[in-house]
């Protein structure tokens, strides 16, 4: 594979991936969207299948990795670190299109979901309980682009992210023991994504599951650049967790695999 | 392939397409129904089943395109338009075909789910809250067949459907460089199916994601030809948004796919 | 095949099958059970796994059809009836085996959900109000074991029936078509499960979708012989109409195949 | 496979299983969770794409297990006995790891469910009501660990469980059949997480569906050893059964295989 083909195809994946991934966190929380609270379950599938249609359209041009943590384990266990700007350069740029796609796919709902807030404490406005509500109401407008935990502790938040990360990189790299020539872009990236549903549903709780540095600061780079109103702050305190966390957990992954696997 | 073989390929496969993805639609939305109110959720995976349904079905005669999006697109890339029409048609006839299949099927649910409205709203009756409260009410009798926008603007739904259809379409053509002797009715399906059900949960919450302007178009006609009482109209207004969307998307996926994965 | 192998796969797979098929239903509906009220979705897929399990353990012994209609219009595809009696009575026997174990699962719940009644309305009692509202509550114990109609019509039932009927039958003959070498047991069992749960989203809603005679029948025989107190009437005027229904649209699929397809 | 590299996959197919199956019972029961009340669904899937996850990553090591019903019944199957120990030692520490890992993961949301018991029924409170109110709202906690029946009966709590293994373990033996060359860690990982969701929607209702004697008894020794404020009983009572239960559901398997399909 060249760089170039590294760079798009990383590029396109990491887009379709948060494209995907945003959108369901779109769809499930704005108002004015059919999806609107289709719940858990749906959080959980649409991440699954947003991973599949990634890996499946990207795996082509550059093994689709979509994923700092993926190209960095994967780099610990080949010893070969030379694409690994490349990959992670496309990563980034990938999450951040993705991210702006997601707004222009849900423009009028995002203006809509926010405008109520100008309308009720418009100019002037002085009900204070009033503007609490909505700016609870406006909370979720950052949960779209990144994740956020559900209780703050930088050790609880990293522990969890380093165990999913470890999860999901272990599958990614038995990968290549258990594929029988398939190849990566058909049965490896169903299964992968049924991994990812599974970290979703099960380790997702108190995170809300980054497992990957790009698809969580990608999004939130974007979110402080957009022009969206009223979208409150891009929580920068908490967005070193789900870029260490994740690469943490990669690292301990390649760990066990070149111990036990190898 | 034989123009006859994909003739009937494409009206069979398309059919069922229809009928499987409108009945859901039917499933969820008309009284007397065991899956009333089954969610969003069902919704996604029902259509996405319903194509991996019709594209197994469907590949062995014609290849399974079932969407004059997907024509385009291979058309484009393969630089070989002989076929267009024929694929067209019987993507068309198969959609009217699989609308009126639902009418069958759901025929008793379509005649208790509007005559509700006769009862209330009968001769004479002057009760203009109750009528509006009816007419909001036979809303989604149109939602059956045909899609249309959560909030009504040209643009915006516009880039919706062709973002859709671009991800659609993009994994579409991927499957060729992806495919490893499983087959198009094989492993392809699932994938393809899976790619669906992904697109309805994330990016189907404005617009209800046709990408296929054959399932919006067919479908139409056929809620303008069937004697349903109190039906209400077929929003011919919107019916170009779902035709132009998706034929656009899939000529920008067809472009993406020449210029970088060729 | 044998015809002892035949005999012995369509018992052990159909008795799976109704098992797994009648045992989310029973869990659905009956108190004191952990997924009371999981809902549509539950129930399809439910029901579609337990085809793939099915499929998937009786495959190497009798080819897993585990439904007359799919018996039926392999004969007449094939013009060979040699087979036919066998597959049925392994049919027939292990749908009633089936339906009996999901009684051994759920004994305990099958009591506690009956004995409210006797509670209630026990020796005596005279409160035809409880009564009714008891009956009603005790109607869902045949729905556990056999299908029926949301709206009663001869003729719309059975029009819903066929359809979804050909829907599956079509789907299992396609798949000599698809198979790229990876067995009925593999993929194929897969597949065909997916179809059975597009199926049930799509097309269940009016009739509970039996789309197969032995498994509606068999059950229907093991509800009428099981000394479950108060548990209603059998509905044997019903009865008829998921046998003759997905035997004509097995019937009907073999014929649009041998003239597409074949 | 040499008996380190069996201890080694065992340990970790195991722990991870437990970690992703104990996993979504925390996300689902446990206060300040994104996944809490996400339903049986949720549950089923998380279950069996816990079961996908571990296959997969333990499946090149030790042949994945995970089960000592399957070790069980494969030894019976094989009549080799030699490395049962090894499988059963691994499985058992790795269930007791991924319960260990579960806490980690849901520390916070462990401490915040239970303190609230302490806040209302604190030191000196005398409010019985508030106090068994509260019982109750711990109870749940055993139910992250390990399986409790709605209804407490030991014959049908044992059937039940019986059950259930016997489907699980003879998709699991005829797994050997169907294979066609994609190798366990494929297609066979996927079959078997399904037929896992099978299970727990269709027979899953009465006791929780262990149907696997380490996932129940090491989480079960965990919960007991884990410092967890308030966290009630470890229910040592019950613990034989999904113990019992399952080594009986496998060696009459295994029984069934012998005698059907060998």
């Amino acid at each position: 594979m060249s760089s170039s083909d590294i760079f798009i195809g990383e590029t396109i994946g990491t887009a379709i991936l948060i494209l995907l991934g945003g959108g369901v966190c779109a769809a499930v929380t704005l108002k004015a969207s059919k999806a609107r609270n289709a719940g858990w379950l749906a959080i959980a599938f649409g991440w699954g299948f947003a991973v599949l249609t990634a890996v499946y359209t990207s795996a082509p041009l550059s093994g689709a990795h979509l994923n700092p943590a993926v190209t960095l384990a994967l780099a610990i266990k080949d010893g070969d670190w030379s694409n690994v700007p490349v990959y992670w350069a496309g990563q980034l740029l990938g999450a951040m299109i993705g991210a702006a796609l997601v707004w222009v796919v849900y423009y009028g709902q995002f203006q809509s979901h926010l405008t109520d807030r100008e309308i009720v404490g418009g100019p002037g406005a002085q009900d204070t309980k009033a503007l609490e509500a909505q700016e609870t109401q406006a909370g979720p407008v950052l949960g779209i682009f990144s994740t956020g935990p559900e209780i703050r502790n930088a050790v609880m938040n990293l522990a969890t992210e380093i165990i999913g990360t470890i999860v999901l990189v272990l599958a990614v790299l038995t990968q290549g023991l258990n594929d029988k020539g398939n190849g990566l872009g058909n049965l490896g990236a169903l299964i992968t994504a049924l991994v990812v549903v599974s970290i979703g549903l099960s380790l997702g709780g108190p995170t809300g599951y980054a497992i990957n540095p790009a698809r969580d600061l990608g999004p939130r780079i974007v979110h402080a650049l957009l022009p969206l109103p009223n979208k409150g702050g891009s929580d920068w305190g908490y967005a070193w967790i789900p870029v260490v966390g994740p690469l943490v957990g990669g690292a301990i992954a390649a760990g066990i695999y070149n111990v036990a696997f190898a």
